[in-house]
């Protein structure tokens, strides 16, 4: 198998690092940036690179990995340079204008969200575990999707086919959305002084948890919410509407819609943790107040690793040097929180334990 | 000085803890629930417990701890029965209602949510670096004032002063609505399939991220959505008008509004993170794939502890126990970032840096 690499940065990159790690021979790279497919070349992404026309001389498939307002230029291009063997796919974040080629080419997109950008930041396991979306079309030559599906898995990902249309919808919904509202929100606490007090200065955990991914990557973003612009203007839509029936429920008083809401919420979030986790239900939040110096936290694993406790999630919110931060760790079962509690009270913290879900 | 405090539940457990912690003689408790208070007796938050009557009548400080709904009615009664010299606050997340009790009461809010209810999550700790806001009026006596400033500062928290009414507003843009948000976003990805494909199934980082506190508490929220109910429809109607701004921006293909958009979120968060890291710019994030065993966590705290590596925050996403899940690190400054990923590297992993702010 001979693997062409087009684009070289982040996604690319990590393409070349994880199919050398998955044993894939000859990956070769090209970037119109000289210095991107270099620094590949160095972190040993591609084994060499060369011109379009060289890289794919050879290939048998070929990954394209461009900004998504580029990509159906350059799969026309890439298309009418490679061979008739080769197999075209890509990493776009949506996927819409795909069903332009049906032949030869199967779309698809890794869902892993990264900050980062150029391969400086490639890693050969940005794919382990994570959902890559494939579009096949009507059109789609059994053999390439196959060729593509066992490529992609051999990555680490786990292929999952979707209309290309259904997955733009999709991602609006799941990713675009989120997004937007993330930055909708900070610049509506940012924009003013309530009575001398910055709203941005009193925020609390909910409001960061919102806001971590505002302002991210604001070239790869703007393209991405132009490029998905229908879809996502659907689901603005759709979340203008449930908020003038919050609106309105909170103009009436009505405490009885209120609940069934918050219901529904508490419901739809335990549907969503149970994908991560094998008994949501079980999931205990033990949360203990750390002083911000160095060694505290391996303290804490120490301890708790020492004792085969096994932490799901585990976050260190930093609040201030001064008032140092809070340490929250979900564990599976109550005997394993009560277990981890003691060893931390032992270590002199107060602890505290919640369910995650429900009550 | 004599404490009482009304209402023995998590945060009133939790005052009580805090004031033993800083050397407060005499704390007596109340709770409507029987059980409530032995349990909070039971953990040494109060030293005894006594009907109402009886506990406010040697204190020299009351703090009222009941559920947001309850509070004016039994504020009223507090003042009623209590000895003039008692100075009463509360802790309750509003404020408005607050002033129509200028004599004798201060009114209070400690910003720290926390998901857990009941004495038996109570801890010392919990205000720890919290800010707490006072609300006092016009009609504030300042030795009262005083009083309580001094209090909430021995119980570890920050005091700050607010006008009853700004305060209510701020909340509702630091906290209400950023509920609120989470748990429409959680409804509306949960509200059905698309093309068979559930769209709690494929969420994402961000999903996840945004909707952390959907579904928490159902019987809090709601009082709490009820009682602020004109500020929080003020803050959703602002929302929605943003909301508008971007689906006309998408509708328009105006891609210099978007950007824009984009780089404020940008410089918002970045204020935002100024308050919590003295150099938000520095901030570099360093992320790492580990399986999902017991020790993982420890191997890393303790190599990264040993080279004296400050993290500020410290993250693991669990993703399932097939795939493992994904670490996430923040560390102020390139040096510490390239140390740590050499540390983890040399035990195996593949790392990845980046800026936490900006490119």
């Amino acid at each position: 198998m001979r693997l062409a690499v087009v684009g070289t940065g982040l996604m690319g990159a990590s393409v070349g690092l994880a199919a050398k790690r998955a044993g894939v021979d000859s990956v070769v790279g090209h970037d119109a940036d000289d210095a991107a497919s270099a620094l590949a070349h160095e972190r040993g992404a591609v084994d060499e690179v060369g011109a379009l026309d060289e890289v794919l001389g050879d290939a048998d498939l070929a990954v394209v990995a461009a900004p998504v307002a580029l990509l159906p230029p350059l799969i026309e291009d890439v298309l009418a340079r490679a061979p008739e063997r080769c197999t075209i796919t890509d990493v776009g974040s949506t996927k819409d204008w795909s069903i332009r080629f049906p032949e030869r080419f199967v779309g698809g997109h890794p869902v892993c969200g990264r900050e980062a950008r150029g391969p400086a930041h490639a890693s050969a396991d940005l794919f382990d575990g994570a959902t890559w979306f494939l579009t096949p079309v009507a059109g789609t030559d059994p053999d390439r999707y196959r060729l593509v599906h066992g490529f992609v898995a051999s990555l680490g990902a786990v292929p999952v086919a979707i209309d290309p249309q259904a997955h733009d919808r999709l991602v609006a919904l799941t990713s675009h959305l989120p997004h937007a509202l993330a930055n909708l929100l900070v610049n509506q606490a940012g924009a003013g002084r309530i009575e001398g007090h910055d709203p941005l200065a009193a925020a609390g955990g909910s409001l960061r948890d919102m806001t971590r991914v505002a302002g991210a990557n604001p070239r790869v973003w703007v393209d991405i919410f132009l490029d998905n612009a229908p879809e996502l203007a659907d689901a603005l839509a759709e979340h203008r509407r449930r908020v003038e029936q919050l609106e309105a429920a909170l103009a009436a008083g009505d405490g009885g819609y209120l609940a069934r809401w918050v219901a529904e919420a508490s419901e739809n979030r335990r549907r969503m943790l149970a994908e991560a986790y094998p008994d949501p239900g079980a999931l205990q939040r033990v949360t203990v107040h750390v002083p911000d110096r160095p060694g505290v936290l391996a303290g804490i694993t120490q301890a708790l690793g020492a004792e085969r406790i096994n932490i799901e999630d585990f976050e260190l919110r930093h609040f201030s040097p001064e008032r140092g931060g809070v340490l929250t760790m979900l564990v599976t079962g109550d005997g394993a929180a009560e277990r981890a509690a003691a060893l931390l009270e032992a270590q002199g913290y107060g602890v505290s334990i919640s369910p995650v879900l429900g009550e």
